[in-house]
């Protein structure tokens, strides 16, 4: 089959790799129709994540057509049209059990990091009973590759960590793929006022049309400006909720910032460095940060706000690649800006 | 009247001043038969604390007899004997109907620190319906000093946001009275070990009287090791809920290093500098940290405690001084490893 692979620090490539085989009981063997490339799989080219060796067919995110399951699975069989979840999970150790599927023992975020992933024609999916879901009727498949990872992450570690409420007020940092997911979900709990804050005048654009009700471009505004005017919008207190998604100590330490006595710092981020932490200015501000690596707990969730038409999945993609293209859908995304890209969806 | 001031970086002195008077409907005067020296009055004397003028009676903690009540005043009357909280509460506010008090619009740590305070003859009580609390009958009145900040500090800000619950790991950074407060506190939840970590080896000592289950010398220990240790003591993972009663960045730090996957790092500690926070270990672990001002919500639980006999609130004084030798009691509690000392009542 053809598989894309990350070959070292700077180099992926679209190759021809053997055909994944069941491996064990609990496993299904995934025939792709669409995958699509994550900010993180960025990070893997660039090096920046140890897990994840040179040689690894890269993507965790997807749709596609059972092809084998082994002998365990009982909720799927062959030819089910399923949605892959980035996250693998066994449902039954301690880490499953209080929700935190990211940190199962026997699974976590394994596809395209430490077993082979989605970007290929085929995928191995371990506990695949937990770690997949049936595509709903009436839905448009192809969009639902935003429902592997990008909605999950700006649900769970966005807006459910950073406790989002009627009424309240949120900030959110970046507005890539998962900032905008974060708003679009946050808007599920009715906050008063959701400030989106980016460099990018094209991704604040994008922002205001998924109902932003305030957008700042920063790329030109010192911090201390930036903070008086979110304070300006939120009766000069900071924000209930600060979602962090872009992950570098700058947006990290201005979150800190746009707090409100009692808020919480939702962070979503993938940090490579240390960050400040201004605890003489926190230590007595009653605040809350978060960290999480997405448990895809919600993703039930998610699907039943597809089928009932209170969230349009395919809002996010913005450019589509055949497969045979995808080491140019990657030039595509990592000049992301320059191409207004959000999320690409590669069709198998 | 006699009271404690504050007069310059360094320095206190026990002076002659005014005896308070009522000076809003809502306000009591009180009469002090106790009160006590916290780590915080060291910190105002040692002039880290900008709100805390020269010139400002110190003290937020204290037993007496109401003097006076403003004519607002309902649960309260001259004659009553009252437990005085650290924290002053108007009750309605948006903070104090969150819980939120110690960030009351019109209240909050204002005795001692915005206004004189409880190291006095006499104490004006602002909002003193939601400020004071009742003597229960039968309750040696002199422990309940530390029920004002400590036990409730201990209580909220480590164990409650640390989310100590039955079968939990718990460590605790830093054996001072709060530290030990947190320790005695966290009993109430039934947690399954609790790690108590420190550099006096006297303090670990009481520690393990008071029901630490492990004590760990950091003293001539190196992190790694000692995070071996605690890795060693809860089965490989870290700690649940990791509670920090120091306040530098070293101990922060190394509290960071203890948590388990999903983990809690409850801050109490008073910081002064801002610290590392290791976001590139942290941002996929699941954890949270907490920070909080005591907001004195569980005062009327403790009392409970304290009336059904499941906490001995006197078991923290170890030091006892008249008034008039309240200059030397601030230097038995400054050089607190020396003598032994915890907390220090004084009696009026």
């Amino acid at each position: 089959m053809k598989a894309l692979v990350y070959k070292q620090v700077g180099q992926v490539s679209l190759e021809e790799r053997p055909t994944p085989k069941l491996a064990s009981p609990t496993d299904a063997i995934v025939k792709l129709t669409k995958t699509t490339i994550c900010g993180t799989d960025l990070h893997i080219r660039k090096g920046d994540v140890s897990t994840c060796a040179p040689g690894r067919v890269l993507g965790h995110e997807g749709v596609g057509i059972v092809d084998a399951v082994g002998s365990s699975v009982t909720r799927f069989a062959a030819g089910d049209r399923v949605l892959i979840s980035c996250i693998s999970a066994c449902a039954a150790c301690e880490y499953c059990r209080r929700g935190m599927h990211s940190h199962c023992t026997t699974g976590g975020w394994l596809l395209g990091n430490a077993i082979d992933g989605t970007q290929a024609e085929y995928v191995r999916i371990p506990h695949a009973d937990c770690s997949l879901y049936a595509v709903p009727r009436g839905v448009d498949e192809a969009s639902l590759v935003t429902l592997s990872d990008i909605f999950p992450t700006g649900l769970e570690c966005g807006v459910l960590n950073g406790r989002v409420q009627p009424g309240g007020t949120v900030a959110i940092v970046g507005a890539g793929p998962v900032g905008l997911a974060a708003l679009v979900t946050a808007r599920f709990y009715s906050p008063a006022t959701v400030i989106v804050i980016d460099t990018d005048p094209g991704r604040l654009e994008v922002a205001s049309e998924m109902g932003a009700d305030e957008v700042i471009d920063s790329s030109s505004m010192s911090t201390d400006v930036l903070v008086k005017d979110v304070r300006d919008l939120t009766d000069g207190k900071g924000c209930d909720t600060v979602i962090e998604c872009v992950g570098v100590p700058a947006t990290f330490e201005l979150c800190q910032k746009l707090l409100a006595p009692g808020g919480v710092l939702a962070n979503v981020g993938v940090h490579g460095t240390k960050v400040d932490l201004f605890m003489d200015e926190l230590w007595a501000k009653n605040i809350t940060i978060t960290t999480r690596l997405v448990d895809t707990v919600t993703t039930p969730m998610l699907l039943k706000m597809v089928q009932s038409g209170q969230l349009e999945p395919g809002q996010l993609i913005t450019h589509k690649f055949r497969f045979q293209d995808v080491e140019r859908a990657y030039e595509t995304f990592s000049a992301a800006q320059e191409h207004g890209a959000l999320k690409v969806l590669i069709e198998m």
